[in-house]
This record gives C-alpha cells, sequence and structure tokens, in this order.
C-alpha cells in the first residue's frame, strides 16, 4: 500500500461518482466540459487506486475507501508478540506489603500472581493494592491471594491476537494491563504483559517508524 | 491524501530508482527489458504518488516518502484539545485517605492538586499514594501537600499541544497523565488531563473513525 495525493480533476471526479454513480466516462466527461480522452488517465488512476470500480456496460461506481479505511485495515494486522512487554510475578502467599514493594522495584503497574507450578491464578493492580491499603488490615500480614483479581474474572490474551482487540478490552473494561499466556497442561503461563504504555508507545511508533 | 496500491512492474521501478537513481527513464525500461512507452504509466503514477520526481536532462530520483510517513504527518498534526478528559481536582489540605477515596469514586489515576484560587499546585498518582500508604503515617492526617509533587516538577501541557508530543513525554517521564493548563495571572488553571488511556482510545479510533 501506498499513499498518493490526488489532483483538483481527481478529487471533482469521486465527487460525481459519489453523488451520480454508476455513470459512464463519458458522462462524467459531459459533466466536467471535457472529452472522455483527457479524462481517461485520471480514471485510470482512481480504479487503481482502489476509489472507483469500473464496470462493463454500467459505469464506474465508488468504493468508499478512504486512505483512514486502508490504514485501519494495517493497523487491524498488529500481533501482541511484537509489542508485548516483559511481565512481572508474584507467588499467592506473598504480602500485599511485598507486593507493593515489588511493583516500586520493578516499576510496574500491575503484578502477575502465579502458584508454585508458575500457573496464572491472579492479578494486582495498583488500583487493588491502594484499596488494600486504606482498609484495616496489616499489610505485611495479608496475603495477596486474599485481595487478587482470580481466574476466571482474569482477561487475558495470547500472542498471536491483535493488539487492536487488546487495546479495545483495555479501554471497554477499564484495565491497565492484561497478561499474555500461554496454554499448559496445567493452566496459563504467563509470558508477557500488553499495557497502556505499550499503546502509547505504538501511537508513538507511528510517527516514527514504519511499523504499518 | 488517498492510498494507493502499486503493482509488481512499479515496485520493481522503485527499487531500481532507490539504487541508481538519479537514472533516466530509458536506462529503467532497458534494465527491466521494456520500452521506454510501455513504463511511462508506470513512471507517471509513481510521479503523482510523490515516489519519485522526475527533474530534465537529469532523470528519476527517489524521494524517500513511504506511505507510513505520510500518515506520520497526519498523526503528528492531532491536537491535545480533540483528545483530553475532564481533570479531577483536590484541594491541598485534603487528607491522603480522603485523596484515595475520590480516585477510587471519580475513577481516575491521577488527581491534581489546587489551591484556594484553583491554581495547580501538585499532581497525585497512584504511584504517591501507594508509597505513602505504606508509610508509617496516618493517612487520615497526613495532608496531600506533603506527598503531592509539586511545582516545578509538574510536567504540563496545553490544550493546542500535539497529542503525539504528549505521547513522547508520557513515556519518556514515565507518568500515566499530563494535566492540560491555561495560564491565568495567578498561575496554572486546570483545564483537562490527557492519560495513556486517551493514548489507547486514539489508536482504538484510528481503526475505526476517520480522526486522521
Amino acid at each position: 500500500m501506498r499513499t498518493i495525493e490526488l489532483n483538483k480533476r481527481q478529487e471533482q471526479i469521486l465527487q460525481i461518482v459519489k453523488g451520480d454513480g454508476p455513470i459512464t466516462g463519458e458522462q462524467i466527461a459531459e459533466k466536467l466540459d471535457l472529452t472522455r480522452a483527457t479524462l481517461r488517465p485520471d480514471l485510470a488512476i482512481l480504479t487503481m487506486a482502489g476509489y472507483l470500480e469500473a464496470r462493463p456496460r454500467v459505469g464506474y461506481f465508488y468504493t468508499g475507501k478512504t486512505s483512514s479505511q486502508l490504514i485501519a485495515e494495517k493497523l487491524r494486522k498488529l500481533k501482541v508478540r511484537d509489542f508485548q512487554s516483559i511481565p512481572v510475578v508474584v507467588n499467592t502467599n506473598v504480602s500485599v506489603y511485598d507486593a507493593i514493594c515489588t511493583m516500586f522495584l520493578e516499576d510496574v503497574g500491575t503484578l502477575f500472581v502465579v502458584d508454585e507450578s508458575a500457573v496464572l491464578v491472579g492479578v494486582l493492580s495498583r488500583k487493588d493494592l491502594l484499596r488494600a491499603s486504606i482498609g484495616k488490615q496489616e499489610l505485611t500480614s495479608v496475603p495477596v491471594n486474599i485481595i487478587m483479581t482470580r481466574m476466571p474474572n482474569i482477561t487475558i490474551c495470547r500472542k498471536e491476537d491483535y493488539i487492536i482487540d487488546v487495546a479495545i478490552t483495555l479501554i471497554e473494561k477499564q484495565i491497565d494491563a492484561l497478561p499474555v499466556v500461554k496454554e499448559t497442561e496445567k493452566g496459563f503461563e504467563v509470558i508477557g504483559r500488553v499495557t497502556k504504555t505499550n499503546m502509547t508507545s505504538i501511537l508513538v511508533n507511528l510517527t516514527e517508524d514504519e511499523i504499518l
């Protein structure tokens, strides 16, 4: 996919076909007070670019595709595996206090809780830890498994999922991160995380690199 | 700007000009074992699309612009004002405990602290509040102005700033939100906030709407 800037006449043709299509090349030429021959290269370009389609004995009609739609089509193909970050995990019997310290040490916003087989059993967000911290309990004596979000309420994703589906999930469920998991015999193993920070980076990359 | 899909021959021409440009149409034709006349429409399209430039007595050369770059140019034009959210503010003398409650009630990740003239004096992130909550002090008796990030260490933005600059700042400074401010006689008034959630939404919108 490449980008092209249409000239004024091509834009006029698009408008005519949008309004009056299907319409023959001769009718378009008439409306523009030009000859069919003059229009030929413009019509060829518009057809090649996917804006117009030509059908024998019918004429030209507008396909309705815009550059934004074509960009969208590419953005929708980005996969989790190419943008995921490293996950930070804690054990189920760790205290809320230690989990908070791990969060600061590792500088992440979400921790994943795993059992002794390294299987995902819970998620701890800053919000979960903050809620616990204004409770009455002593943070050093409460284990994280009391306050964590647990399976099956954890939203997960896989490395072959689409980034855009994860972005939609983060927005809709109002969460900051999803674990990227791999199915094993014992359950889900956590192999990555995708966060709103990753999404912000993708947006920045779109203006810097050629990730599309 | 519109998008066009190049055919195989056009891609070949691009590669030739990229490698050997400036190069004349005749030389390109020779390399492809075709006549100059056969190539004419392809060269016309590549020139129109902005990939190649033609200079009399010099030949064709590659401009180096790709569709990603053209997308980037548009993305770089998005302004804060079109994507900002409503800010949630608390007063300087509110307790850390009450600030945490406000954060939950309003369901935001960042609070802005204002003085009696409604001027921005501080920022409270979930991280700040979490750090305070594992301290030794009683949360109901510590005012937020003890723990908040204060001016001049607050990174701000204005509604006419570019979204992409805010995104870069969020990543580089590892923060979740920036206040959108308006300059008044007394200082900065908070009129909005821009968060990583906004950035995630923009990414989703790119695949749904036509915000470019």
